[in-house]
């Protein structure tokens, strides 16, 4: 029986030779590149999603939180890098974890540094997070003086063991095509390679830089100046990847089924039980504006290509509206599914907290 | 001992106290109204908070699916109207609960009726959505025609109990004042009820009216033509609410403890832990743009007045980046907690799943 025939209800369906096609290109690149590759598994936080990495040869991983880390610990992870700067006030947390676990922790200011140095128990590798110029967070790159500052007492500190410098491109997630986030991620090495040489001038050091973003890790085969990678994302990547040509269409692993409740074709819309409680709530370019999913049809055990100018184009708690072009509107019925390729599948991952496989298997995710 | 001295990661507070004097004002509002007061138990979803309208008289609820509907009659609860346009692949489902409870059921379809009528095997309210102007999901209110042939098909059904029509004026969310939202609820109302004549006049009744969002019914102290009122998100409010007027600041009954990780005071920015995986993704009008949360400081065992000028202006997965002028980040410091006000508390409440009470008590909610 068809997977479709079993769902009643918005599920997120997940395609597991396409999780394990793009996991094993993302180990092999790194390999060839000679760089480590410790993915980021807040994208997919699943123990089940996590063993398939480990047997493409992953032994390091990146999360982005302490109780995240505390979840792939259990599943037997002892080589972790909790990629947010750190928060003080989980010391205790901390702790806990590295007495057990290879810990990794980003550090961007000398008042947290201080404040790790007094609380640790045991010793954790230090990350100095570097801003390459994305503007979200961290020590400036352009202000080598204050990262000198922040080096020189996680140095000093028994218990911070200082790895390097750790950044993310964010930036790459709104180029507009391959090249240009090529060009963003190798910018942004050579500005962390800057701050670099001007630690390790300063005695400081040897220094690796840990890099990695999913849309210039897709769009390029060789990391000069890095030495190891973080993407998530790639593991199923969604529509934002997909419009900014960081994947092919079929390389999209993830899609959420949701059932037609209504149609309204004297608009060109359907509605669809499926909304921001389990889409969540992000956006990709889509024609003039802004869009929360494509969408596609049921096809054999998955799902097929995306319907030409269709997507979800508005989204409240629970009702999701799908544009569509009157042609295709006219073979949907009450009751038929539409598989939605969200715009952003961390974050829909996370609102729906377990998956179907196209073979009608439950895998489960952390909960909060 | 503070609550806020335990608190470590991003937290949702929330005020016991203010919550039950929502409830209590808004069963108080209905019954001086002679209306039937039916709340919308999307937003708070929890069995604990649920209790606290049952001590206020209410006896009838809304739900936005079948699985909340299921975890709601497992309290008790045994008069609930799903209020999403009835998705016909949960038929089994709905026999399942209407075995058990009174249940109500809303259909915009003939397709949806026909279906509902061959498959039920118990009797169901059946309610005909309509749309009143919002151009979401319904019956055409200006179409009676369609609504009679809908009405005649449901009042043919042996199963199905055609008690009414139901709307929800959505566009009330947007307006600028609460008088714009008690005019866009009243025009709402005139509307259903030029359509209820319609049916009445057919032979189709006696109809009810059940109407009834948020800001219309902050907004208004009776409702003509209406008989019953179904709105949710009064019982916390939140950013969007109290920027459009339906509720005070001291009547906002949740916020999200955040640490504060990083200060960046060269560009007016606080980054705090708390991102789209803890806020959700919503926004509301803030100065010349957007934003995602309105933020104020702990203050004794609760929050203070929100400071002025100051918002969550960028949210990514796990980062939020508060805006705040000069002044107020001087004194803000690396480990500090923030508590935002959320642009939507529904959402808000939905991904953290789990209240923290003021006087340190953990609330438990519905979990997917």
């Amino acid at each position: 029986m068809s997977i479709f025939n079993t769902i009643t209800k918005p599920t997120l369906l997940l395609d597991e030779p396409t999780v394990r096609a793009n996991i094993r290109r993302m180990a092999a690149k790194a390999r060839a590149a000679h760089v480590v590759f410790r993915p980021h598994f807040k994208t997919h936080q699943s123990h089940e999603i996590g063993a398939w990495f480990r047997q493409e040869g992953v032994r390091a991983i990146t999360v982005s939180s302490l109780d995240m880390a505390e979840y792939f610990a259990s599943a037997g992870w002892d080589d972790i890098t909790v990629a947010l700067s750190a928060n003080i006030r989980q010391i205790a947390q901390m702790n806990a974890l590295a007495g057990q676990i290879h810990l990794g922790l980003l550090v961007e200011s000398c008042e947290t540094v201080a404040a790790l140095a007094a609380g640790l128990r045991h010793p954790v590798d230090i990350w100095i997070k570097i801003d390459t110029g994305t503007g979200r967070t961290g020590a400036a790159w352009d202000q080598p003086d204050s990262v000198v500052r922040i080096a020189r007492q996680a140095a000093a500190s028994p218990n911070l063991n200082l790895r390097g410098l750790l950044t993310h491109a964010g930036n790459t997630y709104t180029a507009p095509d391959p090249a240009t986030a090529a060009s963003l991620f190798t910018t942004s090495s050579e500005r962390i390679n800057h701050t670099r040489d001007i630690l390790q001038s300063a005695g400081l050091g040897p220094l690796l830089v840990s890099a990695g973003d999913t849309p210039g890790c897709s769009a390029l085969e060789r990391f000069p100046g890095v030495d190891e990678i973080r993407p998530g994302n790639f593991v199923f990547y969604d529509a934002q990847q997909y419009q900014i040509g960081a994947c092919r269409f079929d390389e999209i692993a993830v899609a959420l089924a949701c059932p037609v409740i209504a149609l309204h074709p004297e608009r060109g819309e359907a509605v669809l039980y499926g909304g921001a409680v389990h889409l969540s709530k992000d956006t990709f370019a889509f024609e003039n504006g802004r869009a929360y999913a494509l969408a596609a049809l049921p096809a054999g055990e998955g799902w097929g290509a995306p319907l030409p100018g269709c997507a979800l184009t508005r989204l409240s708690q629970e009702h999701g509206i799908l544009s569509m072009p009157g042609e295709q509107l006219d073979s949907l019925r009450v009751g038929d599914l539409v598989c939605l390729i969200p715009a952003h599948s961390c974050l829909t991952a996370q609102v729906m907290g377990h998956y179907l496989t196209l073979d009608g298997r439950w895998i489960e995710m952390m909960r909060a």
